[in-house]
């Protein structure tokens, strides 16, 4: 088969002839008819994240291992399964969770694969989704979707949408809050989506694109305020009769961007950090016992909320956008749009 | 009546005589038998706190007047009652629940005045219990006790148990957990009893004092580690076979230990701010999703928790430790001594 | 003044002329714009609910007194306020929360004031709004409304939508679950629009009047079913891939209702109770442990709540239905059609 | 290998010889050192149980089949693994999870697969642990324990003391609540260990049976009611100031049982069922939502949990009681005793 790999960081992408895996046991063999390319990917190609005092982490240091075929968004159809394997044939479409443990430790048990003490996951550690096929550990990692569930769409469902997903939910709002949105690309739009479905609070959207902006507004976003032309904490607090947001959710998680958050904070507001960009923040100790703040850290989702997003796109509740088309062999083109901005919504690969 | 005030900030108290409350509606005066000293109330004294970049920050900022009469643990009899007061009556013994708000904002229509969005807390924006009497707002802020109960202790529950029972809760420990308590005083020493008699967790304690250590021990911590003399950070990767703890509930809240706190920490786990020290702490941005910690910043307790704690300590399932007792003139001396940690356990008035 | 009551049980409401109480304290009084008219009023007007075994409960064993004023869902303007109000004046357009506890139970401590031990709630122990003013005994009981928020539609929050709102939150829905509505009267017809508005879960109603029916169904109802014309266990059966439903919430509570409730079931699935038609279910106890099952009751619904509700209708996001209006002087008449089932969506009284 | 098999309900026990399983993939044997036998065990042996009306729930109607080994209580040493087991190797010492789901429901997929809506346990629907050896279809479903843990005690944690300690968590006990026992077997007897570990509430024990109920005092038990010579529900609200119980853990669940539970309830109250004898409850509806009650079903318990409860056993923190030990020969014996109430505490084979 063939995969689109990092084989090493900062360099294109190389078409590698792999072979194609063997089902076994409760293993199941996917056909991947569509595969999400993701931010966190940009990590992965350039070799690591920027950390506090100009520290450069590598992901080898985190255990990743090159060379590697990245992607973990990925649908497709059961192309053969392993004799254990059970309620799935060949032919049935499939989108696979990606956020693999060990299945042992204290977050595994309790069905948070996605923050196992040991992380496994699609396309970070094992082969993932820039290929013709991918090796599914375990039937239970499989949800079957609609014959009408577009497979770019469904694609996109276990990261971009995941991960927007699990966020809101972590910032526990209700319905006479205030949220702030840092950042509307295809995690902030679906954010949007999910808030204004599913909670009832008021969203505030904030980017440096007024075209992102414009979308933002489109999917339901109550406000929205451009931070490059407009004072982005006065914006706020004007919104919020002078109170703060109850909270924010910062898709880009930057030095910049997070500063700016903490100081448009309602007494016992939530911080959700979601983006990798990374670098340092000073955080004022004092202030979080007497402000009662809380600083989130959020990262993808697990498999049950999966499930439920798979029947919200179903239903129509939500409508995850796919906004670009790529070959496999364009995986290096797709990167470097997504890395520059180019991309409003999500892209994704077709092998 | 007689008071002791902060007249002028660092300058020793003042005794003055101010004219007694006199109750009405739903008000209740209370003869104050026992009042605990805070070190939150250094903080008042002092002025203010340590913010980010060498900066201080005011009280007066956050809507302190002088003078002020400080004390928010306040333990006595009602003296007399308004005439809408129902179930109390001249003689009850009771304490004061002392977080008080506006009662209109979110957070004080969920029962969470703590955290209240405009707080009128006594001793910290109204008159406090550094005086023989305090008038309570209404009668539902009190709280009965039993005869049984002594006041100094019963004094030191809405504040010191208190604050250290909402952080334990805020850390959500399950019993196969390992918990840092960072600064062994007296909301250290509780922290350590709540989580042992209700949670089941592991607990390491650390302090930079051995004697406090020992109390630590004796009062249930499973572990204690001089961060002075022993490297913290490698103390409990070794507790906790290199995977770190699930959660750090920091009493002092300094620069110094939060930076500590940050790299001993499992995935997923929480820090818990409690401590008013202050300072700033270089936060890593891209570990907080990656890693899926959690800073949460805690704050006093509610009403409800209160009345939980005073069952607990009639019942003799935690036994909140009373060290020293000071008649109202030594007010100044005792603020000293607490600053100069030459207290374990707790303080009090006996006005 | 003059008010509707209740002056003996199953006669015509007399309309009496009552003295205007005057505010003190933190008192306010409300000029009466609109009345909501709720079907536990007729129970009040009946003297009692249907027990086991042929039983009656009589409300004078509540507590209940008579004469009484009903009334519980107030919507008006401040006509007068004590000396200790705060942040109210004459003229400010607001609702008045009823569910009033003691102030001092665990629940009300809490912020669960409607589940008091010992409650006084408006218009069922204390003096109602079917009358020209209403007396709050507290500022805190009030929340301010819009502008454009009209009276009769602000009247039915406090009851008939919160009640619902409540028992929406009760069933804890999540995105891919089905929950079925039973008896769409004012209620049903709520706890649809919030369903569909804040929870993403499919609507299965059901009630015996096809009229009511097509209301739901243009509320958002995804399916719905005529149980009086069709066998409602095999629809419910049919529509949920033969598991049963995850949640039911039963608005009119009777044994009938119940008894077939129980049948549709998936494994894990929660029983709202939330009606006072009243009588007996014969329970099956071993399936309550090997299905996991769980019936909860559900009491009107917390201040808090109510604010959010405010908050959801002022901005559109759910719409409550005022679809009958009369004069202070029709209340029997509106007590009676309400009684009769003539009433699809509610009544309010004009004072 | 030899095990004791249901082959006729109400029969004895026949010894039989099966071959021993050879495990693949991720599977796992385990040699079986001790089994408890459990109270629904009887249940298998009779049946079914006992449902409304006088009729009786087949088990077989449930989909258990005959001839079957039953026993989900299981702790021993591993002694082949699959080529697929990562963590576990020939010899270490082990606890089968039993409570096995089909892994892709919703509550497999949340992390409780006790709750699947296709269960497969162990010892029920298919071969358990009444054998010398047990065949575990994963490595996942396995807990290591320590060298120190006996055998027997880690044996009865998966199915007595995991179901009490899913009860309790199930009553969300407060510190200043009273929660009632009913049936102080080995459950109630786990329970109460529980509740004064982990939650700070006081304990009513309650049984027909002054022996057990002077076991019930030495393990915690703040109170104790002989429900045969004394009034039950008047010895419950003596001890409550008139307001009723908080929570009722009704590990009897019978008719008899839980009439009585109703009539000794705090509003607001939970009652817990979780026994398996059965019968049915006339329950009054209105009852439900005007006193705001919730009935819980609650059945054995999760992978997680039961990992907190070894961790709690091996540092002593709950002392699991076993008191009888049978050869595998000795099974329709020990059912025999168990279903004869003459078992204080818990029974196990040793294969």
């Amino acid at each position: 088969m063939k995969a689109a790999r990092i084989v090493h960081v900062k360099e294109p992408l190389q078409i590698q002839q792999l072979e194609t895996p063997k089902p076994k046991g409760i293993e199941v063999l996917v056909r991947i008819i569509s595969s999400g390319v993701c931010h966190s990917d940009i990590h992965l190609w350039e070799g690591g994240y920027e950390g506090i005092e100009g520290q450069f982490m590598k992901t080898t240091d985190r255990g990743v291992k090159y060379p590697l075929t990245p992607g973990h968004e990925i649908a497709g159809v059961v192309e053969a399964t392993g004799e254990g394997v059970e309620g799935l044939s060949r032919g049935d479409r499939v989108i696979v969770y990606p956020w693999i443990g060990d299945g042992t430790c204290p977050a595994c048990r309790a069905g948070e694969e996605n923050l196992c003490d040991k992380p496994r996951s699609l396309g970070v550690y094992t082969e993932g989704g820039y290929a013709e096929y991918v090796l599914a550990s375990s039937y239970k990692y499989l949800i079957k979707i609609d014959d009408k569930l577009d497979f770019d769409v469904a694609a996109i469902l276990s990261c971009s949408a995941l991960t927007a997903y699990t966020a809101v939910k972590n910032a526990s709002l209700r319905p006479d809050e205030d949220v702030v949105i840092v950042g509307v690309g295809g995690l902030g739009l679906m954010a949007i989506q999910v808030i204004k479905s599913l909670t009832g609070a008021r969203v505030i959207a904030m980017d440096i694109d007024d075209e992102k902006l414009k979308v933002a507004k489109s999917n339901g976003a109550d406000f929205v305020i451009n931070s490059k032309k407009d004072d982005p904490v006065k914006g706020v607090m004007e919104l919020t009769h002078k109170l703060g947001a109850d909270s924010v959710i910062d898709f880009v998680n930057a030095s910049k961007t997070v500063e700016t958050d903490m100081q448009m904070l309602r007494r016992r507001a939530k911080v959700v950090l979601v983006g990798l960009y990374g670098g340092e923040l000073k955080l004022n100790l004092v202030s979080m016992p007497t402000r009662a703040y809380r600083l989130i850290g959020s990262y993808t989702g697990n498999l049950r909320d999966l499930a439920e997003l798979v029947s919200l796109t179903e239903r129509g509740v939500i409508k995850p956008i796919v906004s670009h088309k790529f070959k496999l062999e364009q995986a290096t083109e797709a990167l470097t749009m997504l890395k520059e901005g180019k991309i409003t919504g999500r892209g994704v690969l077709k092998p």
